[in-house]
């Protein structure tokens, strides 16, 4: 059972300003509520047709599964829905390779990015404010549990640049960049990945000291680019094997 | 305008059994629909709200945005609407590099899957014969008009595999295989990729060489595996930039 005060929060956090406003967000679907309670997250509450989780006793309520079906976004509802606390991030280490998002909006990309960030450790991620957020269940469910896992900061991406950019070298993917394969591509600095359908915008381009492309093998010359969640696999993949290889 | 047959004509054909039979399909989306009519793509009619196209004049037919709304299966209908002849998939080229799909299910993998093999000049695409339709709606957008220039073929993936293993060496994606940048990865050879939730089939892992594997640099040994399109992204271009490098 929920209370109806239950029910209008967990329908509030649907929206942005509401998951802003309580500093909370919802986690759907067994296995990513197992990831993030065995996570740093904290949980707020817990709301399961199943005793299959070790949390809090007094956060737990147990539904059935009609009462699970109404309060779940997903189309078909997955055992469970959680409440954790939007966590604090942390000013990012300039000392290894940070992922910066230049006004990423479909929450499917972004949660493959934060995924990718996970899998090759990079700890931080900065986020333009007009990117979607990261609370969007959409996002998290996308993260397969990554969201845990990787500290996401939300800023003015400019003067995040121009603050960082006297420490570390600023990379950015545009058509028109060098190759990937063979520049030198250093075990630090920050990587920038722009909007899906207009790329980096002029203002954050102007900050960038290294223009990168990934080079098209295909003949026709007609390819759209490449889909910026692919782009970013391909860019840490590389940047991961040189500081791995050496080479 | 368009008549009750024709309306019927395009309803069918969201259904794969209906495509099959009338060897149509439906492309959406101005920048698709230029694309696919200036490939090697036979066009069988256009349904269009604006005179923009270089189509022969007798398959155009001028449509209302109301009408349009109608057939289109996009949340927002976008200018036209297209139907193409699929194409007669021809016999493989052992000689480049080839990707094979062990049930892939998700329409955006499958179209993103695409796009990747067109920029990666990947000519050949062998789909085991449960992998979703590449000529499904979703796949066919997701693509972006690369679907014109890659050769898809839908067959049984053992028998195929049993034939080729002679020839070329067969590759695989697994958790536990070896280090993707120490391996020797040659110019040619077919490169397998597994369904969304399961990985690579047992009777079709049997049929490979080399079980490869893309490092995790994460400390926190929980990461699911990444998404297949992901994944795909990163071994292509790890096996194009050795032919490319010769390292």
């Amino acid at each position: 059972m929920f209370s109806k005060s239950q029910y209008k929060l967990i329908t509030s956090l649907a929206q942005k300003k509401y998951r802003e406003k309580h500093g909370l967000f919802i986690a759907e679907g067994k296995k990513t509520i197992i990831e993030l309670i065995n996570s740093s997250l904290r949980l707020h509450s817990l709301f399961t047709t199943e005793d299959i989780f070790t949390a809090e006793k007094e956060k737990t309520y147990f539904l059935k599964e009609e009462e699970l079906i109404k309060i779940s976004r997903l189309s078909t509802a997955q055992t469970a829905l959680a409440i954790f606390h939007v966590p604090e991030p942390s000013k990012p280490d300039l000392s290894d390779l940070i992922v910066a998002l230049d006004g990423i909006r479909d929450p499917g990309n972004l949660g493959t990015i934060i995924r990718l960030c996970d899998w090759f450790g990079i700890e931080n991620l900065v986020c333009s404010e007009d990117t979607v957020d990261c609370y969007n269940s959409k996002v998290v469910q996308a993260t397969m549990g990554s969201i845990a896992r990787v500290n996401i900061l939300y800023i003015n991406l400019s003067d995040f640049l121009n603050e960082s950019a006297t420490e570390v070298p600023v990379f950015g993917t545009f058509m028109e960049g060098e190759n990937i394969y063979s520049e030198n591509l250093p075990a630090k600095g920050i990587l920038i990945f722009g909007n899906e359908a207009n790329g980096i915008r002029p203002e954050t381009a102007a900050l960038v000291d290294k223009k990168l492309s990934i080079p098209r093998f295909g003949e026709s010359g007609e390819t759209e680019s490449l889909n910026v969640a692919t782009a970013t696999a391909i860019l840490l993949s590389e940047f991961r094997r040189r500081s791995l290889t050496g080479m």
